[in-house]
């Protein structure tokens, strides 16, 4: 059988926009001479379209559209990702659905049986399973159809389950003689090579190709990578689909492809280009031409900067230095640096000034007294003013420069340094951040190096560096990984870092944060856990440990 | 049967705290000659715990003073919540359960067999549902024994149901002769009613008694009111806990108590009475005992001062005036009039110079053009500068002071007025705002006259009130309430407002907004649907309707 995937970007909710993707791609199938054309989950709706589920105008739309796509099918098959309704007054009624329809109308439906409601993950909110699984025959094949999470619950390869059932088990035991998976599965780093060797195991455990189709295209916080995915009944990868673009690929299952075994790159390599892709995107998707950063000579500034420029182009990034009494003097000379490697525009404006007249105005109602955090926090949210200003004067779109580190710490100022539309970095750990720069650098320096080495410093008093108040970077990160990432606790931690007193600073430090980071802004998500959506602890909590 | 109903408020996470309230009732329920003390849901734990639940030592944490609780009970059974695992490997392996223990051990679990998955809640991210129920013999009577939402599913009562299964209905089949169910249920106005007549009419169905206990307190945006109800029989109400504290309620099923009919005050009662236990036990849990408030003399900063001294005593209560050129002469005088009938002390600060000092900073690398809207937000934004300052200055928790309409359109600044740890009056629409001033001042004059009959403004430029960009607050929170709280949409609310382009702009305004909510702090809840975690909403797409 000739399968095309097609390998789409579609806007959630922009119905008329992603059903156009949807026949375009048909067409191209058509014209390829493919017996089917497979698009990913809710490639019609967009991925996640959350509460707008709950919209019964919504709904029905989406519903009027499967019915427009249907109609304009001939003899070749189109499967893609739409939502059902049943009417039972029992539950939501809504599927996540894949729609299979040819000759006109939609002749089979198959509802997603596994719904994942973990992480960034809420989809029984909206969904209710599928009672049953079936297979399909076309062109004298017996299609298994199944939906992204379906088919990540094969009992042989997971030690633990999240899901009694194993619908592609069930498909198979019925008799499949072909795998369709749509998907729609975020990205973070790792989970590509992971995805191929736990579709390979399982095509060749049973003996039965697959094509497995993803989205691709950045929504909010979450990256989908693209890459779809063919295999043969021997399980090997024939098939590899772009990443962080759209693709279109034609499986001919009776025709073997090439053999390709590398699927994901160096972590650098692919972390950069995730954030490149999800700035681009999120600035296309709203409309934003051009983005402000405010730069302080540091290294997180200079990195957003940096993938600003690939995503945006030079032209369209705009940064202001804000110089005041504590920055160094290689501040504002490494970001002149910078603004010269990357070929960007900048302002300079100092905050001393502005700092001065607000202390002067508000001294007789502090009795002059301004505690050290005071003083602090008011260079950091003079200069959240002064971005803003930037950003609502010329419609710049405000990047967030902050890492993982200091956002899991609260080593940052609410409505000071953690303004902005986007944080770009925010899942990215400032180790993680200097391997970035490294890279970036590997062949001439754009990063300059004064930047990469100097000790890292807020600037906000006298003298001061990061250190003052937090362990070294790789200690530092170490802990939060295994906290935040790996999921491991107190003891587990401090056994491996042997010093309980650090381990417990630094997990009281993230749990007290959580106030900070409920008013961040989305983060773009490289991890297999960023903080935001995926993350939900209770700011008002007395667990300690 | 005698049962007592301790009507806890437990700190999520804090376990030896609720694991001595719960002894602490369960004993006053031994000395009052209980023959069974019943806590509310998750009461060990507290509710809701959210991603706490992924942790192992947590999980364990739990699991042992579960043991600890029930070592220590004698021949009076007690019946509280906590969490149980099981071991099969598939799924969460968490049960949300009901632990009945008496003499030093666990006797019986029941664990909650229908998961809310809804709005606010999250429980299927945690927790499988019960593989069946049981009643449980004690003492001659059948016990029933539920959670929450298990008791929320009666299918003569509901039209549409969330669930298939009916556990009430089948632990009646299996002969329960009690009913007890072990709550912790968020408050919305309207909600604590309809709970009394759904519960009467299921008991008296049935001709069942039922003991219903309910967990007081706020837990960061949500409100827990408390109202633990028992019924007889004949489905009268005949025991009411009190609302917004602990209580200890004995309810003798042999004997009947009085019956009550009003569950439930007016709406100005209910929803004060919630804002200020819910603003108070934020600040108890976290430790604030003071807060600061900027002070507009407009309607929205004067609510909250109010509701501050309610909840905090005027002594705790810390507003800062901060008049601009655009501010009118009688805001300050009317803001005077409040600090003076709440007896709460005032600083005063103009930021003109602070925000002419900013303009003539930015103006060389702004070309000397301002845009009206950079103007507008710089105003609010320095006023969010001073009273961060504040707030970090002495400790106090800054109060945001925005009501849900303005919140809903947009009509705020983010960084600047949208600052603060918790917006006390977030889901509160603006003409309900007013409803809650005529009630305050419904004996003596405590809301100056001036403040509530001005026309709103946010003095950010020459002569303007709220209605230049909005419509009046009446129809514009109308076609708030339809869209939001009643889940209506564009047609419905069209042809009952009448007019497609007034209800066209509010919609778009509304879905525009979603970027700066989603960096809003956390909103004391009293609607069926607040902005914030029962309301999610992707930050890009393009559904227009």
């Amino acid at each position: 059988m000739k399968i095309a995937l097609c390998q789409l970007n579609s806007i959630i909710g922009k119905l008329d926009y992603n059903k156009d993707k949807i026949l375009k791609g048909y067409r191209k199938g058509v014209e390829a001479g493919a017996d089917l054309v497979i698009c990913p989950e809710l490639s019609l709706v967009g991925y996640p379209p959350r509460d707008l589920l709950e919209k019964d105008e919504f709904r029905n739309a989406v519903m009027n559209k499967t019915k427009e796509i249907a109609a304009l099918t001939g003899d070749t098959a189109l499967l893609f990702g739409a939502i059902t309704e049943d009417n039972d007054l029992i539950g939501t009624n809504i599927h996540n659905s894949a729609i299979l329809c040819f000759n006109g109308k939609v002749q089979f439906v198959q509802n997603k049986s596994l719904i994942p409601n973990y992480d960034v993950f809420d989809e029984m909110r909206y969904f209710e399973a599928a009672k049953d699984v079936d297979v399909f025959e076309f062109k004298g094949e017996k299609l298994g159809i199944s939906i992204c999470e379906d088919i990540w619950n094969d009992e042989d390869y997971w030690y633990r389950r999240r899901y009694s059932e194993d619908p592609v088990k069930k498909l198979i035991d019925k008799g499949a003689t072909i795998l369709l998976n749509i998907s729609a599965s975020p990205y973070s780093y790792g989970k590509r090579e992971e995805r191929r060797e736990m579709l390979s195991v399982l095509c060749k455990k049973d003996s039965i190709p697959l094509a497995y189709v993803c989205c691709v295209g950045a929504q909010t916080d979450l990256i989908f990578d693209g890459a779809s995915m063919c295999f043969n009944p021997e399980g090997e990868l024939i098939k590899l689909g772009k990443t962080y673009e759209e693709d279109f690929i034609i499986y001919d299952t009776n025709n073997d492809g090439q053999i390709t075994n590398r699927t994901e790159g160096t972590f650098e390599e692919e972390v950069l280009n995730s954030l490149i892709f999800g700035l681009r995107e999120y600035c296309t998707k709203l409309n934003f031409k051009d983005v402000a950063i405010g730069l302080s000579g540091g290294m997180d500034s200079a990195l957003v900067a940096y993938i600003a420029v690939q995503a945006l182009g030079s032209e369209h990034v705009y940064v202001m230095l804000m110089p005041s009494k504590y920055s160094s003097e290689g501040s504002v000379k490494d970001a002149m640096k910078l603004i010269e490697n990357l070929g960007i525009s900048y302002k300079n404006v100092s905050i001393q000034p502005a700092v001065d007249k607000i202390k002067e105005l508000l001294a007789p109602a502090f009795n002059n007294e301004f505690a050290e955090i005071t003083e602090e926090n008011l260079q950091a949210r003079v200069r959240g003013v002064y971005l803003m200003a930037f950003s609502n004067n010329y419609n710049y779109l405000l990047l967030a420069t902050g890492n993982k580190s200091e956002l899991a710490v609260g080593y940052c100022t609410l409505y000071g340094d953690m303004n902005g539309g986007l944080a770009v970095i925010a899942d990215v750990y400032k180790s993680d951040v200097y391997r970035l720069a490294n890279y970036i650098n590997r062949e001439k320096e754009i990063i300059p190096s004064e930047i990469i080495n100097k000790k890292p410093s807020a600037e906000l008093k006298p003298n001061q560096t990061d250190q003052d108040t937090l362990p070294p970077y790789n200690l530092l990160d170490k802990i939060l990984r295994m906290y935040l990432e790996d999921n491991k606790e107190f003891n587990e931690i401090t056994s491996e870092i042997g010093n309980e007193e650090i381990v417990k600073k630094v997990l009281r430090m993230v749990d007290r944060s959580e106030f900070k980071r409920n008013q961040a802004p989305p983060a773009l998500r490289v991890s297999r856990k960023a903080f935001g959506y995926g993350r939900r602890f209770p700011i008002v909590q007395g667990w300690r440990n």
